[in-house]
């Protein structure tokens, strides 16, 4: 008995991505709205500091995070510049999970990973009316679903499939000879630098060697991919293969995106695996 | 078996609000307080991002959200400039939902809006004490009634009766001939200016016709109430029925607040209905 | 039944105290992670809003928080600025409570005020390997370790005990005759310094007399341990018996911090029970 309610208590987690921030109510009215339908609703905040209506930052965010919620989790993602347009919202079914968000881009970085078994439009009916607010489609669209997802109800009678949801085309390494260009993708709380550079590219060619980095203005050489952030001395910078699964510059006991400049689309250049060359500082 | 036990924590549910921010332990440790005393509570954070001591946005929140959660939840909010002076605690039942609060001014709006059943002041022997901190009541007064609250005391037992408490007067709208004065509310998260004036006050004047509205040093043209924020260029100002049930002023894909210097208490002025005029551009 | 389920879920409780902020999703990872082993796990938040690598806030945050959770609580505290490294992972008992965190100092200060039944360093088996990120052990060791504790897997089958744990010198209160040289050990999000004098020390010998105190630059005389904070006037400075159980300096509708100046870790100095002086002003 303990066993079979605890399973239905972990069926019941939704997991909550918004650009809404923690200021206002906003996010707790959702929380209140899908209790009303669904009581034995629990929720996981992902995060609701995306910059306002970033829905590239929305998509990273639930990339890095997914693989690590419990299948049969409900990802409930509102980053949604066009609220109250038409345009449509997104129910898909991936890996085991569950993703409800606006038709935005928001989530195809999953979909390229995941191969959806479901991808569906919820039908117009569902998602306008006099009734709503213009403005908070969140409490007023997608928490309902959410509230009705929890219960039971099966989405497939929401909507029709679709395949041409919105694409958000993930920023691919440029290859020039040795020379790769990439591009920051996140800049995290600590100022790390998430690149766009996959570990499992890089490693094969970088843990033996040395690279060659530019980062803005600023060009040097490290280590190779440090082990540690504790391998290099303090207010070094350094480059690791990062937990979300991308290369991260770092620096050791500090913030990489301070010291650098860069931010969250800046390009840089790195050559793997160079002798080191005099005139080239560490960086 | 199951719904019963659903229904059971459904019942222990509380949120909260306060001004605590988060950078330090203090709201974690009211939860943990409630839950030595109600190991089956639950919790919703509405928000703890109040500005320090300030009752009136408080209220605001409050207002705004008390009517998504489910009946019976208890609203624990303890933004309380008075802690450890004489002021008076309120323990309040109106439409359905409980109330614990500061005797401030917190619950008038909430109050204004929902006919209390109850509104009793908690007595000095439950409110103050020498094994009382001086500085933390949400932990040491307010969190241990929420707990016994849940295990199913009766507040009746708590104090008496009132209906002297605190009323924090709701900034009225003026009208002098066919100009509104309002007054800026609250400023959220996007930097949507939140005004004093009721969605169902200006639709009907609204929706068919043009406004004139002088925001702090500007004035201009809107083009009515908006249907939706994509229904203006990029960079315009909208006025637009809010989901608070307030008008709101906002920017196309921008910050609002930022872009019009405007912040809470300030007023402004909006005529409804007018004609285009020559010479007033579009804000 | 239903007084079983409770009991079981209270037992799962975990609070979670981290530097890793609200903008990534970071904490959110480390819930899915540990519902995924735990599905009845419950979280409180304490605050993950530490400074970077700020051990020694870590460790004051936790000291002032524990003893207001349900005896049985886990604590899962990650700030560690050595994570990668071959740093050690502690898992102790004391009080009642459980402790998971680096052996960098974090809970030293806990381990000072409630004698341990157990402390013991997670063997490397466990912590360690080539499948691990580099830069997230609160994710792929901490939230695993807290899963399996939920489930009710022994800690003792962990690691072996140990009783040379990282210490973190407490700061001490120096007195030169009747003259007191303290240290600012906190800032609270309302400005409040949180001193490392205790009430229990200074409150016999301050409640009766006046204080003069020296802030930075700033001297003068303040009236004792006020009360509470409406027992002076508006803008004037305070000492007060904090809630943490350490001396408070706080401006009475104010922030005290930016009106001295004051931060972590400055000194200041304090005579109480003056007789007042001429020419020295109230602070």
């Amino acid at each position: 008995m303990v066993v079979r309610e605890i399973g239905v208590m972990s069926m019941a987690l939704v997991c909550l991505l918004t650009d809404f921030g923690s200021s206002d109510g906003y996010v707790g009215v959702m929380k209140g709205v899908i209790l009303s339908i669904a009581p034995e609703a629990r929720f996981v905040d992902l995060t609701h500091g995306i910059a306002p209506q970033d829905v590239r930052s929305a998509a990273f965010q639930l990339l890095a995070a997914y693989r690590y919620f419990p299948k049969g989790t409900l990802f409930l993602s509102v980053v949604d510049p066009g609220v109250g347009s038409n345009r449509r919202i997104l129910y898909t079914e991936a890996g085991g999970w569950h993703f409800l968000a606006p038709d935005n881009g928001l989530l195809s970085w999953v979909l390229e990973e995941e191969k959806p078994e479901l991808v569906l439009a919820v039908s117009k009916a569902l998602t306008s009316g006099e009734s709503l607010s213009r403005t908070f489609h969140g409490r007023d669209v997608f928490a309902p679903l959410a509230g009705r997802f929890l219960k039971g109800e099966k989405p497939t009678s929401w909507g029709s499939k679709v395949d041409d949801w919105a694409r958000l085309p993930f920023p691919s390494v440029k290859k020039t000879g040795r020379r790769w260009t990439g591009e920051i993708l996140a800049v995290d709380h600590f100022g790390n630098l998430i690149t766009n550079i996959r570990n499992k590219d890089l490693s094969p060619v970088a843990e033996k060697g040395r690279i060659e980095i530019r980062l803005g203005k600023k060009a040097g050489v490290i280590k190779g991919l440090a082990s540690t952030y504790n391998s290099v001395p303090t207010g070094r910078l350094l480059a690791i293969a990062g937990s979300a699964g991308f290369v991260e510059i770092s620096q050791r006991d500090g913030n990489a995106a301070k010291k650098t400049g860069l931010n969250v689309g800046d390009p840089f250049t790195l050559m793997p695996v160079i002798p080191a060359k005099a005139g080239i500082p560490f960086l």
